[in-house]
């Protein structure tokens, strides 16, 4: 730690130790939009050490300096930060290339010889992490031949390995998983990333319920009638055909983003936010949680059609290349969840995600019932809306209200209005992306957001008999594209008295 | 009623009946601003009948069109709606004036000359309303008037009149002045102005409170630490010495708009908002509040000294033009109440009331309690403050909530923020000027926000201890102008823990 710092500044960054981070798929669209950016940004901001190596792992046919040239124009076109020759310089010294196929046993021995060498001459002290950015049917694959070439041990330095949601495609899916990944790494040094829930969400939503006190005495079921939690997109699946076929919304994004929104909007206070204490209250929610029986009145799916979008006409899902022309993978994907605890029980939590809809964004609505008495008449109220909290997400960070104000100058007319806090607006600091943090905590060892076995288990539990449903149904219901989503997703609240929020 | 209009529409204004308007004192400096120019402005918007007077009685040697030329300027000066030629012409035809003094019979047989003489012209139809713009200390004299020469007869036509705060200097006085007023008119025929009170205010308080559920909930001793209502004015007293000085800010404003405001943010829901029923809701709070025993530590007062207000010298109060040099008389006042009710108890109210501070703001704060339990480190928390809902009065009406969140792509650093919601940014309707409503009002004959003498009463018994321990005292504390008060201010919070908000 630097001496001359405050030693109380919580703002103090912690600095990786001496490590090499070896990426499998470098020459994926992640690794070029994504990952490779944000290893530069973590270098640029100083959180990297100087005993640094960064290898890649692909079927290429690249030498070390091709490859240090192919990083560095994804660097300059997709960094957060300003590209610093200085920093590159540093950087470029680790940059390693190994070519070859997962199922050829000599590029993993030319993994560790290269592994070995920047251990010796970049002083990178054993510290291995494998990022597993590959379909998640090379998983298993990938990790026996870690093993089997020893490169695993922790013995000789920490050894972690990161994977990508999905988790799985189903409850038994992700314990094989499990088995594949527990063979070879202990619990504590298998790191699930969801890139959609970066740890910076998670700690804006701890911050706003846990610091204030006026909040909290609203969070419960004699406030809240339902919750709505959101996430829309407004692209549909562009060239991921072959990752997103078979997959569909709710695996893509309910099973991990969705249900992890809910478990932390949903949870009791934790004692304190180490990892441990966080995941039992999240636990806590997934065990409570539960689908109602009738999954046709309580859930829907949608496929998207052709449509108008951004003032475009775009094609139906079932005409993107990749596609086959009879898929039933919904890419609208709706489910209510109910929460048998003190604090919820009544309370419907509902969950949305889609692609194709009007616009981008990712939000968690608390709505509140009406007040039980309104001394007002029926005309002066007949524009009030429901109350409701609403975070967002993305895009905008931020937190806001929305309540009932009288028209000014009329006898007495109240109508919906809104009150705001984006983030952007309010701090001079920008977010890290979350692949920055999510890649630093990797390397520090930090678990406290990564979800683990039992969550992942815990919601498919919660959505296989949906899934099971669904794939009895045949095709899904068709919704025209730049629309809020089928007449099933509307009806699903209708039957219970509610409506989506219009985000 | 316009047939053509839909009688559901709750927008639909009233219009008044035929009657004339009698203004003593029209010669002062509140007709020139803002009662001559809100008449215009009602006339303007189709508020007032066809049969319409408007008389100005005043010792000036005025002919009536003299007058009439004289209203034109001030109201193309001060009104808040365009000068249209048309408007002016209908209001025009009633516009009269009665020369005299007040203590002269003649006055009064002149003023009912032209009354009867606007009755048979104008179609006035016997129905008159008298504000009485004129120091408190001639209420009586005027009012005794009208009786004697026979103005206040309610079998020819409603009789009205209309006086502005303070009504009386102490309990004993607002008495006298109830006998004097009961004497000539009925209770429902008087109405009592607070012209900081502005209907629109008050219906604004209703709408937030009981409109929404999601404020209700924290309305209370549960939630709330204290409760802050402040008026504060950058302005010294500027031409009125002769009103202010004996008078002080704690007549001025605290026993009449602060108190209201108290009752309006602590009372209860009431059945409806008729004028009965809202009368009992704060006749309720003003009977269970009471300023604590220890004066000296629960109280606070101060005179302006010189100093500097908007990057310009000012002289101190006892410098200003007809303010004697050892005139006691506070320009900040400061009182701590306690209301004694389930909803409030424990929860201090401090009303404070100021000139030459800072800048100009009314405003309504609930200051919540800490969280019981912060499960962060002291670091974290270190810059969060209380969170706050604040009701903004003046400028900028609104609403804002202060709470603590998460700064950006630090560790866990948790800063005040808030978000805002203004009246102005979400409807186009602009409020009237609180004169135009409160003058309608009258012509309509609709007392449900004027206060009534009971009200008027239990105030004066909440501030007539603290006023007579004043009194007892000497001289205030001098604070700074362009600060926020003496020490004595701060201290009396700082005596149970907490602080002045900075608005």
């Amino acid at each position: 730690m630097n001496p001359l710092r405050d030693p109380e500044d919580g703002r103090l960054p912690h600095i990786a130790g001496p490590c090499a981070l070896v990426f499998f798929g470098v020459s994926g669209d992640l690794s070029r939009k994504k990952l490779l950016p944000a290893v530069y940004d973590l270098a640029n901001r100083g959180l990297l050490p100087p005993g640094f190596g960064l290898v890649g792992v692909a079927r290429r046919d690249y030498t070390d300096a091709r490859f240090a040239e192919i990083v560095k124009g994804h660097v300059k076109e997709n960094a957060r930060t300003p590209f610093r020759d200085e920093t590159w310089k540093q950087l470029v010294a680790g940059i390693r290339f190994v070519w070859g196929d997962f199922d050829d046993g000599g590029t993993f021995e030319r993994l560790r010889a290269v592994l070995d060498e920047l251990d010796t001459e970049q002083g990178t002290a054993g510290n291995h992490a494998f990022y597993l950015s590959v379909p998640p049917s090379r998983f298993e694959r990938v990790i026996d031949q870690l093993t089997r070439h020893g490169m695993t041990d922790q013995s000789t330095g920490w050894k972690r390995v990161v994977i990508e949601k999905p988790f799985g495609h189903d409850l038994a899916s992700s314990r094989a998983l499990y088995d594949t990944l527990s063979r070879a790494f202990p619990a504590e040094s298998v790191f699930r990333i969801d890139h959609y829930l970066g740890k910076e969400t998670v700690q804006n939503l701890l911050a706003l319920r846990f610091s204030n006190q006026m909040f909290e005495p609203l969070w419960n079921s004699n406030h809240v009638s339902h919750v709505q939690i959101t996430m829309a997109e407004d692209i549909g699946i562009g060239g991921r055909a072959g990752y997103y076929d078979g997959i569909g919304a709710a695996r893509d994004v309910i099973q991990n983003h969705l249900l992890q929104l809910m478990a932390l909007t949903a949870m009791e206070e934790p004692n304190s936010f180490d990892a441990s204490q966080l995941r039992i209250e999240k636990q806590k929610v997934l065990a409570a949680a539960r689908v109602p029986d009738d999954l046709d009145a309580h859930t829907a799916r949608g496929q998207y059609a052709a449509g108008w979008q951004g003032g475009s006409r775009v094609i139906g899902y079932l005409d993107e290349e990749g596609i086959a022309p009879d898929s039933t993978t919904e890419t609208y994907a709706a489910v209510r969840l109910d929460i048998d605890t003190r604090r919820w029980a009544g309370v419907p939590f509902y969950l949305r995600s889609a692609k194709r809809m009007p616009r981008r964004v990712t939000e968690i609505a608390l709505m509140f019932k009406r007040a039980p008495h309104l001394p007002f008449t029926n005309t002066e109220t007949r524009e009030l809306g429901t109350n409701a909290l609403v975070l967002r997400i993305q895009p905008d960070e931020g937190v806001s209200m929305h309540f009932g104000a009288k028209v000014p100058a009329t006898a007495m007319e109240i109508r919906q209005v809104s009150m705001d806090f984006a983030y952007a607006d309010s701090f001079n600091e920008t977010s890290p992306e979350a692949y920055e943090r999510l890649i630093l905590d990797v390397l520090l060892g930090e678990p406290p957001l990564f979800p683990q076995q039992e969550e992942v288990e815990l919601s498919w539990r919660l959505l296989d008999p949906v899934l099971a449903h669904w794939s009895a149904q045949g095709r899904p219901e068709q919704y025209a594209s730049g629309t809020w989503g089928p007449a099933g997703g509307a009806r699903m609240l209708a039957n219970d008295g509610f409506a989506w929020r219009r985000p």
